[in-house]
């Protein structure tokens, strides 16, 4: 560990929650390097939604390294790009009806959200982007003006520029409909949120707080974009890849966004891997206008279609999630109902799921709690109060079981020791507010 | 390729140079999906200066991944970081006389860029940065606001705000000394250019047309800085790697930035990596405040530590650079004379060079026929004015003799062709400003 | 005219909805050159409150210049601003128990929001500042990026940042306290709404369309400043003065804002002059750093504490503003429910009202019917769909009785011309929303 | 005095350098309410061109007020307005074969320049502009972006963006002739420079330290613009209206700019106005789109029209000025030899001149003796260095030389005691690169 103290920055953060050194890792499980094996309900902040290493993957990883293909080719056409744009076609765009152009921008979320909020402005001709209250979109500083997060946008040191912030679904309480707050600024000529060139939304806010925005409320969100001649564009970078029970986050909405970027899961094999997915009309890029050394990463390709092909050419794993999500919602609202005295709230999608604690310091004794007992499970929210379940996808049932299990426990202990939840000046206002209104 | 035309954005640039599918490559050779061969001179825009899946490094990265190593760790520790960190900070920082801690950042340069802009702007509670004339630091919207380039700046949709730009070395023509304008401007409290939280430079300018500030230049900046109390950010992302004949580009200067950005031929093996090296005691982050998915690759940890090992463990590498260095600037000086009629110059340093042609026009007529003879080499600068050499560190010298005497022989083609430069208004008033001067 | 057409630029506004050349004007009135008398229910859009060249006040301004009184002295001391200083201070602020200091900015009420926004910013040293929906404060950047109106807006060419945008008084329907959602993203840190520096309020939105907050929302607005120590400044500068019914707009809120911007009728006879009245405490400007050629105007002294003296004595003049504006009230409902077919609706208070003719294009036909009928009337609103009742405070009952008859009889005309109100998309929308909410 | 420390805010600053409470003033004299009489060399900054309370206007200005003349008409066509716009195109325009039209802007210079800005931007739908160092436009957001001086953009609270700083004339030595590199910066699409929509100048400098651009340059400055499509705004409004020797202060250079700005001594009586001129197929603002209460000012109109009259309607004037120019160049020449040690150097044109004593605080001394002797004068330059001569051009012949005559006997009396000058690290630096250049 002393090399990690002496020479890496403090801005590190999952591994201050996390105090091993980790050297191997199988499908839901990390190992340490004394050996000691944890339960993974992180997965990579849901980059690992098929587990770690997965072996219907990792032959063809191998295989393409032993035959030296191409590791790096900046943009250029490879075998294994055109491999995985045939699958992605064939298994995920085709049966969707869905009509899209793929860019590989850098190989990071952020890096496709800054390309997609380019392409918009440049294709519309205006600079305000609408993003949402608890929205996470990056940190580079495109997206960081989208991302709602304070500690994350105190750290740019300028001015974070070109976006309005909108309620999301259910911030102004059940009665309001957002979209509508959303239509009629657009409609007022005078209400000071120009008029813009896209609304980027996550289905589920992951960083947010699981905050999951129902079916009807992105069905409403498209109609206003297509009122006012806005684009709609989906940030399916966490939500995406089937954590939510379907491929793309936003299927069960039947809603078609004009772009979608997505990243984290999309290799399967957690390599740094990024797209946006265009309507074809808006790819109105001149040639290497967004550009990056690493756009596109051929053993990402490798694993990504690996990934296609193995568990998207039909609905088979589709059911799966959507099977276990099904229990993990039962498991987490028993909970629910049973400790926290009427405070804590479930949330999510799909297997994209959290208990809001309302308390960020009691969700991390939680967290810490579960590690102690073998398990990794992080928070997530403004101050960390949702107790986030992020688990592979692929995971065994027995597993699934297991790991909710320590979390019940956590959430037993813990509570047995708080006589009552920490008052939250704010928190109460918040409640008010959803009630009044 | 069909489904390159169908489905891939148009934003690709180099698939338009180079319209093959490559499925191969090794060392200083790609191969095309027909078996063709082709020498390569632009070697991932300088990410793969030991060249392409170099043996040095493939048993390790196969044995990672074949004993489930962790491929994905969000930045939690692991062994692989662990033995990246230890090589780094013994074989380059230690006998260097360095003192950095390492920020790993999204495995972009653009990030690593965005992450050291912040922690400048952050540290010192300023928000103006200065970059230089035909700088490019990337194109996220923090980085872009410090690149010159217009192509890219255009694209951006909304203000690049925070950033003044000062001559590089020698664009005020060789009598004045531009670190000077610099110093006048921060001493001068109506200049108009805020008292910056940092400068940010490239030792040579590889995109903006392999422009090589001088050593003495170097130094006077670091001064400059000193004076001011402005922190000196490096971007070595392309100079880097031992690219200009040391590990940092810097080394010949014998200055110390505050931060050191890396990426490209930091992994080795071509693979999205990127770091920030920063004096400790400006390690102000608050845990988590730059973040991003893939920050830190473990694959690239193993082999940027095999790289570390291989090439830096003595001084003979930085000695075959030097000296393939020279034999470049010998030949490129040659043709110079030879052609070009007095228009053509050589610029650069170590196995960072190039001809400018003056022309982009010409200049693409000459890589365009140099890809017909099976060498793939590209343009720089803002106008393509400038042939770029960037062939991997490690080539064979009857290979690095071969590409430029395919160049050469690309420019006696063209040049015979061409009965005169083509005229650019702008061109001869920049000369004549030069010569005024 | 013919000058006018040739060399005054299409910037001009009010001069095509009132095509004369006017020469001469007396209290409510204004005179062509032709003679033709207009009655004035624009008074300089709030400029000229006591109306025009007013008896009270002419021979002090007159005398002054007589007796050559400094017209211009920067911002040095003057026997004219002493006294001036003293008049609102023993008879503005010390019997309303407030306690300001007075900064003296550009002659311009732009000038003023410039200059607090900028001392609310570097006192708290957060670039943030909150406006709301339909607001206007000016179009000079600073105060432009606050501004609401798309058209004003659209005009900056470049980005206008660092503001962030709430719904105003019933901008959410009745139902919102919309207090409370700014309670709420201000307690979210993860809201995407930065910690702001300051609220910037009209009590009644005069551009945005004679929108009047409620007394208690004010409150309200104050309690929710007050708890995330946020600076509450009120923008009065066309609701002050009386215009409402209290020399301040705010006196009937009982809220003290920490500071004041004031401008148009604080003159008294329609001369630049604009202050910021600010919180003793936050009075932390360096000398000189806010400056500008006119700042404080000597001639606009003279008149303006000859305006203090003559109707801020007692509270008489507020009683007949009062009373004035009961019976416009009365006028105004009489008219809505008689004509417009229960699509008008009132707004506004004391002497600042209107009516909203939900079309912009019918609100017109009906001021300039009243312009051929003698009565000068403008609209406000985003698209000019409220007719904005704005005479003189100083105005005879019969001219004030004679102007609403003009009005009631230019409704009459245009809707018995209209077989319905034009449609309009987002209107109704914007009703249902506010039904639904 | 009382009441100023009171209750005025600490943002006062010209007040601090005269501690006296004025209260009559004639021609080039200030007399405080004690009976002192003061000789006027600062003329309200620029803005006293025909000095106190001018006997040719008085009149105009009284009849006017008597008769009940439109005080306040927001931009509606008044009789003075006409009478105004008459003149200036009869005696102003005309003659020197200019074709503008003319914008009333809010009655303040930094609101004509926050128009032209916007009007530039809007018609060649570019962001940028470029305005250069030591330039003062003002201190809204808009033209505070412009602005040099770090005092005043310290206080902004927010980000200056859109403007890039360009080296005006002189500024890296004699040698480098400042429009070569703009022109240069300009040709080179990846200087980092984007294209602008217009260059913001001023002829002469005054907050800057009274620096004169060349003809030549300004010639050079104009054929950069065309040659580039960039628009030329001269900003007159502290060196026009005769201030240089002729009404507009570019005549010399034999330019015609795109827009001027004017402001200051056009009034003639030191009344708030400012205008833009305008190249007549520039004039694309929609109706209203930059509005403000006060554009224009109807006194204003008057006192300009009679200044107009007065002093333009032959060449007498300006041989006037040009004469007392060289009166007061030959003299402090005389000065600068005599005293100073050779540090002293004389700046400016016509009777826009001043004395660079390199130090502020020198600088200082000299101006507060010069008060305590009756003569009112100030600094300028970013610090303080230069002693700014700037009396009334009107100023009698005896009272010229009765306040040089201060001048000379302040530096007298402080170069006596003064063992040396300061030392300033970065002046000796800035004489070297002057040198080395």
């Amino acid at each position: 560990m002393e090399i990690f103290e002496k020479i890496e920055s403090e801005v590190q953060s999952y591994a201050r929650s996390f105090p091993c050194v980790f050297n191997r890792a199988k499908n839901e499980f990390l190992y340490d390097d004394a050996g000691n094996e944890y339960l993974d309900f992180l997965a990579g902040a849901g980059t690992l939604n098929y587990g770690h290493n997965n072996d219907a993957f990792k032959p063809a990883l191998l295989h393409y390294i032993e035959s030296d293909g191409i590791s790096h080719g900046l943009d250029m056409h490879t075998k294994a790009k055109e491999e995985f744009l045939h699958a992605l076609n064939d298994k995920i765009l085709k049966p969707r009806d869905l009509n899209y152009v793929v860019q590989f921008t850098g190989p990071t979320g952020t890096n496709a959200v800054e390309a997609a909020l380019k392409l918009a402005r440049n294709v519309t001709g205006r600079e305000n982007i609408i993003s949402f209250t608890n929205g996470f979109h990056g940190v580079s500083l495109g997206s960081l003006a989208t991302t709602g997060n304070s500690h994350h946008r105190g750290a740019a040191g300028t001015s974070l520029g070109g976006v309005s912030r909108l309620p999301f679904d259910g911030y102004l309480g059940d009665e309001v409909d957002t979209t509508e707050y959303l239509d009629k600024v657009l409609c007022d000529t005078s209400s000071g949120i120009d008029l813009p060139a896209a609304v980027l939304v996550e289905t589920v806010q992951g960083e947010g707080g699981i905050n999951a925005a129902s079916f009807e409320w992105l069905k409403n969100l498209e109609k206003v974009c297509r009122k006012h001649d806005v684009l709609l564009i989906v940030d399916d970078i966490q939500a995406g890849c089937g954590r939510t029970g379907s491929f793309f986050s936003f299927e069960g909405a039947d809603i078609k966004p004009d772009m979608i970027t997505m990243s984290k899961s999309l290799s399967g094999y957690g390599l740094p891997f990024a797209v946006v997915m265009i309507r074809p009309d808006l790819d109105q890029w001149k040639p290497g206008e967004h550009n990056g050394t690493f756009r596109g990463n051929n053993l990402a390709f490798i694993t990504a279609k690996a990934a296609i092909d193995t568990f998207w050419s039909d609905n088979q794993f589709a059911q799966e999630i959507q099977a276990k999500g099904e229990y993990i919602s039962k498991r987490l609202e028993a909970i629910v109902e049973q400790y926290g005295e009427g405070n804590f709230t479930t949330r999510g999608r799909g297997m994209f799921q959290g208990i809001n604690c309302v308390s960020g310091e009691l969700a991390a004794q939680i967290t810490q709690k579960c590690f102690k007992n073998g398990l990794i499970i992080e928070t997530s929210g403004a101050d960390g109060q949702v107790v986030k379940f992020l688990c592979p996808l692929t995971i065994k049932q027995e597993n699934l079981e297991k790991g909710i299990d320590i979390v019940e426990s956590a959430i037993k202990e813990v509570c047995a020791k708080e006589d009552e939840i920490p008052e939250d000046n704010c928190y109460f206002d918040t409640v008010y507010l959803q009630e009044a209104s």
